[in-house]
């Protein structure tokens, strides 16, 4: 049976000490693995419309340019300020110290658009709430915003409320 | 018929002054358009055997994931330095003032596997001859180097030299 963490490895002290940071190459290098993932994102999803799956720079490209084929959605970019070369809509958010900025671009999304949000990991759900807010400042409709693993412990869930949110593993 | 060509938009003055930039994003968020140029993508690789897609950070990261799927390869990112948290090779390149680094994870490629190198463009060639070569060392062999585009004038084909270099569109 497939067991997504069978395939995301622990590296120690990454990108800083104390961090155990969930490495997801090991799925990425296997094609079976991936495909078995990909098929579980989209059992969670169940038969809702989407019109666009929205990554989340840059872990999130990877399972959001295949979910998007798979559903026959477009692909839309979520990156940090300065990527984007087309006019965009930006969005702050607070990180542990200090804060961030998410940019989309502004012909993305149209009004009324059912939105799949995808990233790998839902942490402190920060840059995934922000990237909802975009959706939705443009006229999307969350459907769900999904991700291959979530931190239980840093609470992510709550900042996504009320939204529909799905992972694979929980840790 | 399909042109990539109409799902590729001009920006002018990005990221800086008298720079043309070619943005993808009309492309990615076409599902029919992304799968006609996924297609041809394939129709130029043929029935070439392929063990891993490496897409280059982090354009490249799109159609690398895609094409990784249709083909039952694994997927392998090449990313900016400190990206990738296992252990790394690493490669050096020039760029038109200084230069920059590239890594690749240390078990990402092994001894004897054929190699499918893809980024969206081809520019200088600087960048993906240094993933080929992160390739190389790693005992890996290039089978093609892809991109949907290449921009003739800036010679990026002579840095490829010897290897099979494709795209679906020269400007």
């Amino acid at each position: 049976m497939f067991r997504i963490q069978d395939y995301i490895r622990d590296i120690k002290d990454f990108p800083k000490k104390d961090i155990i940071y969930k490495d997801i190459t090991p799925l990425l290098q296997d094609p079976s693995a991936t495909r078995e993932a990909l098929k579980k994102l989209l059992e969670l999803l169940g038969d809702q419309k989407v019109h666009k799956v929205v990554g989340i720079e840059s872990r999130g490209f990877f399972f959001a340019t295949l979910l998007a084929q798979e559903l026959n959605a477009g692909f839309v970019p979520i990156r940090k300020p300065g990527k984007l070369p087309f006019n965009t809509f930006r969005e702050n958010y607070s990180l542990e110290y200090g804060e961030d900025v998410l940019e989309i671009h502004c012909d993305a999304i149209q009004e009324g658009e059912k939105v799949l949000v995808h990233d790998d990991v839902l942490a402190t759900g920060g840059t995934a709430a922000a990237a909802c807010k975009l959706v939705e400042k443009m006229g999307g409709e969350i459907v769900q915003c999904n991700f291959l693993m979530d931190l239980d412990f840093l609470k992510g869930r709550d900042k996504l409320n009320p939204y529909e949110v799905v992972s694979l593993v929980t840790y």
